[in-house]
């Protein structure tokens, strides 16, 4: 199974960074999503894990803008797959790390996920999604 | 090809990183190699691409201590896999980004790298890394 599902990059506007990124990896991108929870939508290149995400805010309220008020665009967060989510979170919760609220949910295309707030991950924002083994 | 060759992480010390990421992924680290000239000791998780790089300044002027100074520990850097990087370069520059001194250059494993600089590429430090088709 890779160990990298997604890397999560924050843009002012897709339509300003999805013709950098289809320039460099000379395809354009696989499709787009909006996430109303999150008051983000989503440019992606590739499907399934692999694959980089870049995330306009579609709300000046979104955790997108909140990042880029406070740290301007660039890497947002880095998605880690793994077997089993329980034991993972319970591993890493072992070393320090701490669940961001609610914890684990079910994110996009039904996979259990959970966020590891930064300050405790070495200050990367850490998503870890369960995925099938490939 | 998979798209994202490597993501790079920042760390203060690798003995304090690994035990998260071994935690969060349950498997050890793949290996670590000193990189004289970039002033850094990377541990890696997985092999080839699609991997994880924690990277530890070796040295007070070491871009990576250089990093960690401004903007903290934590995600540093994004590798994606070109097929043919001069193409994929001339696209990216057509698009506005600009190339790090010395340009083109070869990296780990003997393949050709270059790194666009993160003003030009929405605040992203890209490295782009030509890979034998998959």
């Amino acid at each position: 199974m890779p160990i990298i599902n997604h890397v999560g990059i924050a843009v002012n506007t897709l339509a300003q960074a999805i013709p950098l990124f289809e320039a460099i990896l000379g395809q354009e991108i696989s499709g787009t999503e909006e996430v109303e929870g999150e008051r983000v939508r989503v440019a992606f290149f590739g499907e399934g894990p692999g694959r980089v995400e870049l995330l306009e805010a579609t709300d000046p309220t979104s955790p997108i803008a909140r990042f880029i008020a406070k740290r301007g665009t660039g890497l947002h967060h880095l998605c880690l797959s793994v077997p089993d989510l329980d034991q993972a979170v319970a591993r890493a919760c072992g070393e320090g790390a701490e669940l961001i609220e609610p914890g684990i949910r079910v994110g996009a295309g039904g996979h259990r996920v959970a966020f590891l707030h930064p300050a405790t991950a070495g200050g990367v924002l850490l998503e870890l999604s369960e995925d099938a083994a490939a």
